[in-house]
C-alpha cells in the first residue's frame, strides 16, 4: 500500500492511566511526523469530546484540527471484560471499534484495559479466515541486536497444538513485515531441545511446526529466550504471560537489591552512585516504549493494545504501528498462510 | 531423631562435572562441618575406588578414613536417564541408590544428571504412600529476607490439579522444617489475581488449595515470584523449568548489556569499573550454592540433586542438606500430610 493512500487510526483517548492527556500528546507527535515524512495518515479521537477538548487547549494542540468521535461511556481498569461489552456500548472502546469495523477507520489503538481491548476487538472485528484463535505477542529484549517477540504473551492460556502452530506463522509474518527480518527463525518453547521433550501440547506443536515452511529451529528452553536464540518465540499464553510478567519484575528486583547494597556501608553508597546510572544506560534496550505496542494478531482489522501507563512516547508509536500494520498489510499475509 | 544418632549419606562421587574432585573436597569440608558442630553424620562415597583414592590423594584427604563402594559404571550427562536405568546397572547412580533403598544409609546425594537422579530415585525408592508424583523445587532469591520455593521445577510437565495440591503440601512441609518458616504462604503460579483466571489445571487447582488446610495466598502472578509473595511458588513442572532457567539467564543477559555499554565510551568503561563489582556484590544473594541442591520431595528416600557444576561449596552443602532432611524427619511429615 502506497504512502500516499489515506489510512484513518481511531485512538481511544480514554484508554490509558494518564488519558486524555498522554494521548492527545502522543498524537500530536505522530500527527508531525506523518507530516515530517509525507505519510498519508489521521488520528481521530474517540472518547468523551469535553474532555479531549480540555485536553487539547490545556497542551495547546487546538490548532491541529483533530477529528473526535464523542463517546460517553469509558471502560476502566477494573472492568470485567465481559461485562463491559455487555453494558457499556456507549464505551469509547466499542464506538471506536464499531468505527473501525465499518471500515470508517484502517486501525484501532488503545492503552487501556488489556482484556477488554482483546475482547472487544475479536467480539467486533471477528477473525481472519483459518485463524482458531487471535493472539497477542510482546517483544523482548536480547542480548542481540534484536528483539524477540513472544507468541502468545497472555491471550489465549489454554491451547491446542493447532493454535501454537498459528501463533507461530502471525508472529514470523509480523517478525517480517515489522522489523523486516527476511526469514525470522522460530522457536518453540520447552523444558528441553530434544524433540521428545515436553507437554502434550509441545510435542504435538513441534511435529506441526517442524512440517511446516516456517524457519523452525526447534524447541528452545527459558535460557534461550534473551540471548535472542529465536526472533519468534512461541508458547500457550499461561507460560508467555507468566514469563512476560517475571522478566518485567527482574528491574524492581535488581534496584532492590541494589539500594540494600548501597545501605550497608558509605562506601557501597558510594560505588551505587557509579553504578546505578550506568545500569540504567545498560539497558536502554530494555525500554518498551520503543516497541509501540503490540498489536492483536489474527483479528480481522488492526487493532494495537498498549501498557496502561503508557507515555505519550509510547502512544506515538503506537499510531505509528498502526500505520506501519496496515500499509505492510500485515493481515493479507496471515490469511494467505493459513489458507493456502 | 537426635544429634546424636548416626546418619550415613551416600556421595556419588562420579555425579557432577568437576567429579570426583569437587566431590571428595565438599565431602571433607562437610564432616570437617560435622565434627566441629558434634554431629554424628558419615560420608561414603561410591563411584570408581581407584579415580576416588587417587583424588583424596591428590588433595592430600587419604587421613580423613572415607568408605568407599565401588562401582563400575557412570551415568554421564548425556546418557537418557530410562537407556541409563536398563543398560547401566553398576553405575554409582544405580548403586548408590540401591544402597540407600536397602537402608545401609540414611541418604543419597549426586550432581549428575539430573533428569537420571530423579527418575533413578524414583524407580529404586519408591514413593511415599499419598504421593502421585515425587517432585523437585527450588529456591529463588527475593526481594525479602527469605528465598521462595519454586515446586515443580521441572520434574513433571504435564500436571492434574491433584499433583499441583501435592507439592503445595510438600513444599510447604519442606520451607517449614527446614528453613523455619512457621506456617509458609503458598501461592498458585497463575495470569491473574482472581480466582476465576487461569488454564484449566489451575483453576481446580486453586479449589483444592483453599480447600486445604495449607496457608494458601491464592494465585500469584510472574512479577510477585521475586517480591517474595509468598514462601511456596506452586506450578507444573513445565512452567516451573522454563521460569528457572529465564531466571538464571537474566545475569548473563545483564553481564552483555553492561559490555556492550562499557565498549561504548572510555567513561563508560570506567563506570562500569566500578559498577561491576557494586552489581556483584548487590545480587550475592543470588547465589544458588548457598541453597545446598534440592531434594527430591516424595520418595520413599532422601535423595538431593544438584547442579552438575557444583562446587566443593555446593556438595558440602548438598551433603548438610541431606543431614537436616534425614533428623527434621520431612518425609514422616508429608506422610501424615498426605494421609490423614
Amino acid at each position: 500500500m502506497a504512502q500516499s493512500q489515506q489510512v484513518r487510526i481511531i485512538l481511544d483517548a480514554m484508554g490509558g492511566d494518564f488519558a486524555p492527556h498522554n494521548e492527545v500528546l502522543g498524537a500530536a507527535d505522530a500527527v508531525r511526523h506523518f507530516q515530517a515524512n509525507g505519510i498519508n495518515a489521521e488520528v481521530v479521537f474517540v472518547g468523551r469530546e469535553p474532555e479531549i477538548r480540555a485536553a487539547l487547549t490545556k497542551h495547546g494542540l487546538t490548532g491541529m484540527n483533530f477529528s473526535i468521535i464523542h463517546a460517553d461511556e469509558v471502560v476502566t481498569m477494573e472492568d470485567e471484560p465481559a461485562v463491559a461489552f455487555r453494558k457499556k456500548r456507549n464505551s469509547s472502546l466499542y464506538i471506536g471499534l464499531q468505527q473501525h469495523k465499518e471500515r470508517n477507520a484502517e486501525a484501532f489503538v488503545s492503552a487501556g484495559n488489556t482484556g477488554a481491548v482483546m475482547s472487544h476487538s475479536t467480539l467486533i472485528l471477528g477473525r481472519i479466515e483459518g485463524v482458531s484463535r487471535p493472539t497477542i505477542g510482546t517483544f523482548l529484549p536480547t542480548t542481540e541486536s534484536y528483539p524477540t517477540l513472544l507468541v502468545d504473551a497472555g491471550a489465549n492460556v489454554d491451547c491446542k497444538p493447532k493454535h501454537l502452530y498459528e501463533f507461530a506463522v502471525m508472529g514470523s509474518i509480523y517478525v517480517k513485515r515489522i522489523l523486516g527480518v527476511e526469514n525470522p527463525r522460530v522457536g518453540l518453547l520447552n523444558v528441553g531441545e530434544e524433540e521428545i521433550k515436553g507437554n502434550e501440547a509441545a510435542l504435538e506443536a513441534h511435529g506441526l511446526l517442524k512440517a511446516s515452511n516456517l524457519n523452525f529451529l526447534g524447541n528452545i528452553e527459558g535460557r534461550d529466550i534473551l540471548m535472542g536464540a529465536a526472533h519468534v518465540v512461541v508458547c500457550d499464553g499461561f507460560v508467555g504471560n507468566i514469563v512476560l510478567k517475571f522478566a518485567e519484575s527482574m528491574l524492581t528486583f535488581l534496584k532492590a537489591k541494589f539500594t540494600a547494597f548501597a545501605d550497608k556501608s558509605f562506601g557501597q553508597k558510594l560505588m551505587m552512585g557509579v553504578a546505578k546510572p550506568a545500569l540504567k544506560g545498560a539497558l536502554t534496550g530494555m525500554n518498551y516504549e520503543e516497541y509501540g505496542g503490540v498489536p492483536l494478531l489474527g483479528v480481522n482489522g488492526v487493532s494495537i493494545i498498549g501498557h496502561g501507563k503508557s507515555s505519550p512516547l509510547a502512544i506515538k508509536n503506537m499510531i505509528l504501528r498502526a500505520d506501519e500494520v496496515v500499509r505492510k498489510e500485515v493481515n493479507k499475509s496471515i490469511e494467505t498462510a493459513l489458507n493456502s
